[in-house]
């Protein structure tokens, strides 16, 4: 199956969540099949990100976006953590500090945009501002709603200056995120994670659903598509992030550049060097 | 064997690189024996990496210098590129740029350090100031000559701020650096990357080992020791530099943080949780 068609949400299109299963795993496949060919994706990802770093004329900026537990940070260990550390960066978004606060909305984001030849990873993005920002009024609607609108032509300029961009939205249904706050209070070894703030969010799923649907709706584009990924099964989830981004830099048709010098005056000079040292 | 200790250079002696067989491999081990060990240091290194994100104490700054083609790029890709790259940041440090140039010499150093639970590691470092810039006269050596001490109290500063400093230099011998130049020229993949530059420093072999010695000497201190890594064998390089990362960090005797919450207090918000969403 082509994850890339599969999960992409078609542009202009209106995403209902609710119509799209959190548990598909595409039929037969399992954690032990997939293992396989998500490391094959992995190396081809490895090979790819080499090969723009040598080309050194587009980058790549993957953003991760999903609610509490929805995966984020596991689909950047096990998936993402294969690019090698030299031509990749990650960032998180936390709550603004008091510059950022004192900018628009965009500039933090813009600062870590990936320069040419490099990938850069959003552990949440510019799209907090249309989510948690909209769900918590934090900003009045007449503010938010012009974001959608900003995001778009951010997202533009971008792609114009071969930034090409893949947005994942993680889903998951309110049962797996319940499985997974379980499971972390029935572990000793995360209590140093949890914070009184936990699940404070979790009473505003449904308003957060209909914040992601118009994210998913309004921003799904051409140049910077949505692809909303399966999540409930990590391993599903995994298997999909790592196949579209394979296919997605694969597509690119890289080339490696021709050498910008001659490369028989090199090796002359290489001779030229030995016998010299050779004759000292 | 002991690598951090058998390669750490003792605070106060006096470096002679002659002295030192960057063909060294520790008597019986070859590449295949050492494979594994590389593998297990390596993912002692992901728990520790986790567990210093999570104790959220203090940081560790790894350093990588060497001539050209000594491996700094392969240490990163094959060894430290095991770190997940949500808490490790890699920085190559180039030519300055204007804005850089415009500042002393450590500002840009210093803006790239790591942040508290986090790895960064520096592909050529501040040393840079004191061998490049020295071996070329880019300041008058009134200037360079000050900066070993102006670095000595850096890292003493960074240190005081629970930074934990690494410091490897990659020793390969003059006949090692020939045959992967060598290699170089005879693989089409990449001459994409050959540069009329290649081979411009090699004629100043003696006066950056000289520099090297002198960086290596003045600041290796208990509080960031220098390492010398043999490294003409690039596994075996890979298997020492994994061996004192790894110990290091172990030996910092870190702890997952006490809960900062009161667990049963969660357990039954989420009970309370779950009985008002089953009760809607």
């Amino acid at each position: 199956m082509d994850y890339c068609k599969q999960f992409r949400v078609t542009p202009g299109s209106k995403v209902d969540l609710s119509q799209i299963d959190a548990g598909y795993k595409d039929g037969q496949k399992s954690r032990a099949t997939a293992a396989d060919e998500i490391k094959a994706y992995q190396k081809k990802m490895q090979e790819l990100q080499y090969l723009m770093y040598a080309e050194d004329k587009r980058s790549l900026l993957i953003c991760l976006q999903g609610g509490d537990a929805a995966g984020k940070d596991g689909t950047i260990k096990h998936v993402l953590g294969a690019m090698n550390p030299q031509g990749c960066r990650v960032t998180g978004f936390k709550v603004p500090s008091h510059t950022e606060a004192a900018h628009d909305f965009l500039w933090r984001y813009h600062r870590a945009t990936p320069e040419r030849g490099q990938v850069a990873i959003f552990n949440r993005s510019h799209y907090e501002d249309v989510l948690v920002v909209r769900v918590h009024n934090l900003v009045p609607e007449e503010v938010w709603s012009k974001r959608y609108e900003h995001i778009n032509h951010f997202e533009q300029l971008l792609h114009d200056n071969n930034t090409h961009i893949l947005k994942f939205y993680l889903h998951i249904d309110a049962e797996e995120q319940l499985r997974r706050f379980k499971k972390r209070i029935d572990d000793p070894k995360r209590h140093w994670k949890i914070s009184d703030s936990d699940y404070a969010e979790r009473p505003l799923w449904h308003e957060y659903t209909q914040a992601f649907e118009a994210a998913l709706s309004k921003c799904s584009t051409e140049h910077a598509p949505w692809f909303i990924i399966p999540s409930n099964h990590k391993w599903f989830r995994n298997l999909a992030i790592s196949h579209i981004v394979a296919e997605t830099l694969e597509s690119l048709n890289m080339q490696f550049p021709e050498p910008t010098v001659d490369i028989n005056e090199i090796k002359q000079k290489y001779h030229e060097m030995v016998e010299e040292e050779n004759g000292k």
